[in-house]
């Protein structure tokens, strides 16, 4: 056997087509001839709609058509939950508004013109008449008796309710020796992609076929939808998704105008595009995040958790669509994190408010839930007198325990811990920041008037969902590999793992293999990329139809050569006798025997290609510890991160240079949450950071240098061992920068129990401590 | 298992659609933007090509690209040659002509130009400077020493020399008691599909792939061959053959311009499309038929016909491309037909002439070579004064000797004539005309003044080529079948074919099936539609396909209901345990249990789909005898039909009535050539057919009913037993209806050689044997 690339730090080959500008993203898409969609928005948070008149809109001069939900024909499909569970209310979102608005931006209308301008001048003259209603904005409100109804079948404005419960929490409660308990409120926040999104739908006046394109993560599932929904057979439309330009989950969805593109392009028999303007995008992406955490622990004498008890409100904006109930089911399953607590109970509500639809953004639940959890830790190594390294220390699920099952599921996968070593990875985090000498560092620091403060986060995540992802690898008889996948990657490098997987089971030459992602058209059943699947899911998928396209090789050669299969060894791309070069034979010389007309043994079908699919039954989990260094500017509340150290294990790592840059967008996201970013609306359920200069991203300038350690537990759950990671980042990110913040104050008598510690924030903190003296 | 829909008379799927005017030829392909080529053809017949200034031609209004040989580099590709032989010399066609024009029509450079009409104009300011050569045109005289030579490496004109022999021939005519002879001349014609030839090509932003539509016959083949021309890897190059609206063999051929409009799309990055007008399609498309046969027989004192002796020229027009000999070939090796003659010898002379390259034209060989061996029987039967049926029967292989192997091989495949009983078929067809009552009918006329004929034409037909063809079928979760094929039909009614194949195997209705052809993006490898190879290959790769799925299928409703699978049955898109309707599975719920996350017994792969390719090593000959009763106008030479039978024998048949359509439409072909049709050149090398003035077609009121009997002798060569058929018409039409004409005034003391018997012709014979006496 060659070189092994799984494991090669190779750079990325996607990157020189980007790089170069070749990228075609869904703009780019060339439909000349093209009309243009736009969607008259809702200025209403709560509203009944009494009439919309599209009539003048048709007069403009460029416009083709336009259209209301009274177009739509009497009854029309909804946008379908995916996941629903026993006390899932029905919330459903129609393409347009039928009889009310429950958000601002909730599509009404749609104009399709000649131009993108003509068709915004026309909304203008859409005439809709509302009654506007009372809008109840905060979630805890929400679900107070009297508060302003959004659905008829949920009039407490609950969408669902999840009860997660392990062991006996109340007796652990009766029994402990000391209870530590706090609110902690993560704000709305949501994943900010470079590209917005867009669809561009055509009908194949050949094969009848309706292509859509769309900046999106998961084509199946979108042609499974949008098909249900138009009343069409699935094998009529077919989904591209092109170069994607970031979704971090929020492209995982199936948006109202992913159906009013395909219908726009259907009643006109013309193509039509829309690419969301950044306000809609502000206005109309799914949010995430929001969710406040009544948490407590039950310590026993030894500061060893005996109970968690938990009531979380996730909100989850006005309407339920596919992954609803999503977030507050990891959530919930993931709030005992890899600390072995024997007695669990968690109600999770889910408050329907007027805002944007909520949804899973990277990280899904784990972020909100490690948030709680790493927070109510500090306060409570604070309120013990115990330090918050050694408390978690005592607390960590033991090497010994592994797989530990938490026996709780969420609608995802149940959380069966699969392997690792947590103890190993906090002490290896707190060796690389030299935790015991930071204690000196922040009482110096103190001592000069200077705010210092180092966090930690302990997290898993999910990293792998199932049900399938499939694969087909094909060598072509010019010798040519091709790899057609169902995932649809938005920047994270898939193209080159699949590419190492490939290569090593075919020992070709990486860079000459053509990775093919997000086209119904290539791959008969797909899921898509989210829940960091694509390592465990595409990678297994494509490791087995590799292998299977491996072993037709070596039996094929063996054929040929007339030799025996077990005598065969395949190296540098040619099948040979072990220790004899002079006897082998080319893949590309195979192939071409593959073909139908060549010569290949009795009973072997024709082609060199195999499709495979990858069923998983049990997620794997990975895993990391997190610890950010801050200094606080004691006169304006900034926060700078001095130091940033992760401890990572995801199993077997495909390619380290990815996953680090993985590690570090997630980071960033993470410290964006804890310091900066936030969606709020007003009081009537207004916008209140609809652009970016209202809304901040943390910029190059704010995101520290990573220092990346990683361990190695390989997933007992897939040949290659590997588990997915993507999400980790934003998970720990967001805790261990809150925590540092905290840790740099809270000596002055002040507690943390909210992000976003933007400046004005800490300031106050800052100042309300001052007032309670230093 | 319930109605059987392989046999049913059923009406074709295809027609609906097609009927409403909703089929989508090339032309029809809308891609909006797209730039228009026009090609600058010589012309002159032969000439040197001194220097090419496309300068002039940039510089008008509209015009965005032109050029010549001179811009495709110092060493472009030629159109290759598919079955080259020993004796092939090379005569090279390249996209654009080089240093010479070898025929009227052949492309000297091309404009690119925001519409057609900007680009023709642009066309006539393109400076050529020609140096005009002497052309040869007569085939004959091409191969005389001293004739202008067209390609240095063919110095005496002769592009490839066949030989074919069996037995001892010379042996045979020294022995012989009688030996009849004569020289026997089939005219250049061709098939003229409604919908002339057309290209269209446009490269992918996202996927960089170049897709190509084009009017043609064989995607998976063009491909391949314009891949390598470009000099880009197949799987970068997608070809569709959306509707085609006839081909009959002359779109089985890479044409120059279907390189050079995707070469246009690839240099100017926009849609290219070229749509061949008529008079282009007369000047370029492959002629075809022109060839002369110098041929005697040898027989014994019983009229067994003991050698055939052969000399037959082909005028193979100005090049060779990718189908060169296979006309020659197959003529050779078809000019004994269905006779029992144990010692042969023919060789075939491949002349170069400036004219337009030929190539097969449906039948392919076989009308030329049984017109020439059909007339010579009867000129035989007369000089030897014996009944010409009585002749032909005495040396039809009997019965018992099949198989038989006639000791030759075409390019293609062996001759071996796997099934049926010709002395049947021969009396069956003598029988539906009243042939004894003929004579007494004919005396009649005569009497009367009337000159009315009979003409019989037993012959054979290469009856489903390989080497292969794939097919795939697939079940989705919602049940819908869908099937892929490698064909490219272009009218033959294909997809009903298909669908009652596919019906009868997983009993669903044929008219749910979806049946899509000419895609390379959707089957690996395919061959395409030609030879008329259908049913025979097309035909079981999708029996084999949809018996893979109908068995996964049953493996897996066993699996379900828990049943053996022995104990189930497939009824009406149910699986049923035998005798138990009540514990059934229908094929959706059965489909869908087989997509991943579905519930399949172990080892089994996901999905209800098989990719099959039927190879054959020998291909089926399926036969045919043709009688035509004609009257001749002895005032005005015209020739009227009155009566035509068919028997056929193409062993099992899938849709009579798709069959004896292909039958009108072969036989009103071939009455065509025998009556009317003729691409004419002057002395020069001018054509003097290049339009429908020039170039008469038969119209509906021309051809008359056809009554077709049929026997069926299953191939042994395939499962279904079928035999293709498409070609038989235009082979037994052309002969039937000359010798009728023949019959009916050859007493006059005139010979029929020569075809079309256009009225001029016929009524000059008339007169030559009016100076000879009646």
């Amino acid at each position: 056997m060659g070189v092994k690339m799984v494991g090669a730090r190779i750079k990325r080959v996607e990157d020189p087509r980007l790089l170069r500008g070749e990228g075609a993203f869904v703009d780019d898409i060339d439909l000349p001839g093209v009309l243009h969609m736009a969607v008259l928005r809702s200025p209403h948070a709560h509203a009944r709609v009494l009439s919309v008149d599209v009539g003048p809109a048709r007069e403009l001069r460029g416009v083709v058509d336009a259209f209301s939900a009274a177009d739509l024909g009497p009854d029309p499909a909804a946008i379908p939950v995916l996941f629903p569970v026993e006390t899932s209310r029905d919330t459903p979102q129609y393409a347009l508004a039928r009889d009310a608005v429950r958000y601002v931006g909730e599509g009404v209308a749609v104009v399709v013109a000649e131009s993108r301008h003509v068709a915004e001048d026309a909304l203008e003259l859409i005439e809709v008449e509302y009654e506007v209603l009372d809008a109840v904005v905060d979630s805890a409100a929400a679900i107070e008796p009297g508060a302003p109804v959004l659905h008829a079948a949920a009039p407490d404005n609950v969408g669902a309710r999840l009860v997660y419960s392990v062991g006996d929490v109340d007796s652990a409660f009766e029994k402990a020796d000391r209870v530590v308990k706090d609110r902690l409120d993560m704000q709305r926040y949501t994943g900010i992609p470079l590209e917005t999104r867009g669809v561009a739908a055509t009908r194949d006046a050949v094969t009848g076929e309706l292509t859509i394109w769309a900046s999106n993560q998961w084509p199946h599932i979108l042609r499974g939808i949008v098909a249900g929904i138009l009343g069409m057979p699935e094998r009529s439309v077919r989904v591209i998704t092109p170069d994607v330009g970031g979704g971090f989950g929020t492209k995982a969805e199936v948006y109202p105008e992913d159906v009013l593109v395909p219908l726009a392009a259907s009643r006109l028999d013309r193509p039509v595009k829309w690419i969301e303007d950044r306000n809609e995008h502000f206005l109309t992406l799914v949010h995430s995040r929001e969710q406040t955490h009544d948490l407590e622990f039950a310590f026993d004498a030894d500061r060893r958790i005996t109970g968690l008890r938990a009531t979380l409100i996730t909100d989850i904006g006005a309407y339920q669509r596919t992954l609803a109930v999503i977030n507050s089911s990891l959530a919930g399953t993931s709030i005992a994190g890899v600390y072995d607590i024997p007695n669990v109970h968690v109600e999770v509500i889910c408050a329907a408010t007027n805002k944007s639809p909520a949804s899973p953004y990277r990280g899904a639940g784990a972020p909100e839930s490690a948030f709680a959890r790493e927070r109510l830790m500090d306060i409570a190594a604070r309120e013990l007198d115990i330090d918050r390294a050694e408390l978690r220390r005592r607390n960590l699920i033991k090497p010994e325990q592994m797989p530990y099952d938490t026996g709780m599921a969420s609608v995802e996968a149940a959380v069966v811990l699969d392997s690792g070593d947590f103890p190993a990875a906090l002490d290896e985090a707190l060796k690389m920041v030299d935790y015991d000498g930071f204690a000196e560092k922040q009482r110096t620091a103190r001592a000069d008037g200077r705010l210092i403060g180092l966090g930690i986060c302990v997290y898993h995540q999910l990293a792998g969902t199932g049900p399938f992802e499939g694969a087909s690898v094909r060598v072509d008889p010019s010798g040519q590999v091709t790899v057609n996948s169902g995932a649809a990657p938005q920047g994270q490098g898939t193209a080159t793992m699949l590419a190492q997987i490939v290569a090593d089971e075919l020992q070709v030459d990486h860079e000459s293999i053509k990775v093919v992602f997000g086209d119904t058209g290539r791959i008969g059943f797909g899921v898509g990329t989210f829940a960091s699947r694509n390592a465990v899911m595409s990678g297994t998928s494509v490791l087995m139809a590799a292998t299977k396209v491996r072993e037709k090789a070596m039996e094929l050669a063996a054929h040929l050569l007339e030799a025996n299969v077990n005598d065969l060894e395949l190296e540098e791309g040619h099948a040979q006798v072990k220790g004899s070069p002079q006897s082998r034979l080319s893949l590309t010389e195979i192939a071409a025997a593959a073909a139908p007309g060549g010569s290949r043994p009795p009973g072997m079908e024709p082609d060199l290609e195999s499709v495979q699919y990858f069923e998983n039954h049990a997620a794997p989990y990975s895993f990391g510890v997190h610890i950010a260094e801050v200094e606080v500017d004691r006169n304006t509340g900034l926060v700078e991160i001095s130091r940033y150290v992760v401890v990572n294990d995801a199993g077997v790592i495909i390619n380290p240079m990815v996953a680090e840059g993985q590690i570090a967008g997630g980071v960033a996201q993470g410290l964006g949450g804890a310091l900066m970013e936030e969606l709020v609306y007003d009081a009537q359920g207004q916008p209140q950071s609809a652009s970016f200069m209202d809304y901040i991203l943390p910029g190059s300038l704010d995101v520290p240098e990573i220092e990346v350690g990683h361990l190695h537990s390989p997933s007992p759950l897939n040949p290659l061992g590997v588990k997915g990671m993507g999400e980790g980042g934003a998970i720990g990110g967001h805790s261990a920068v809150a925590n540092a913040v905290a840790d740099a104050i809270e000596h002055l008598g002040v507690r943390v129990t909210k992000t976003p510690l933007k400046p004005s924030v800490v300031w106050e903190l800052i100042q309300s401590a001052g007032q309670q003296g230093p």
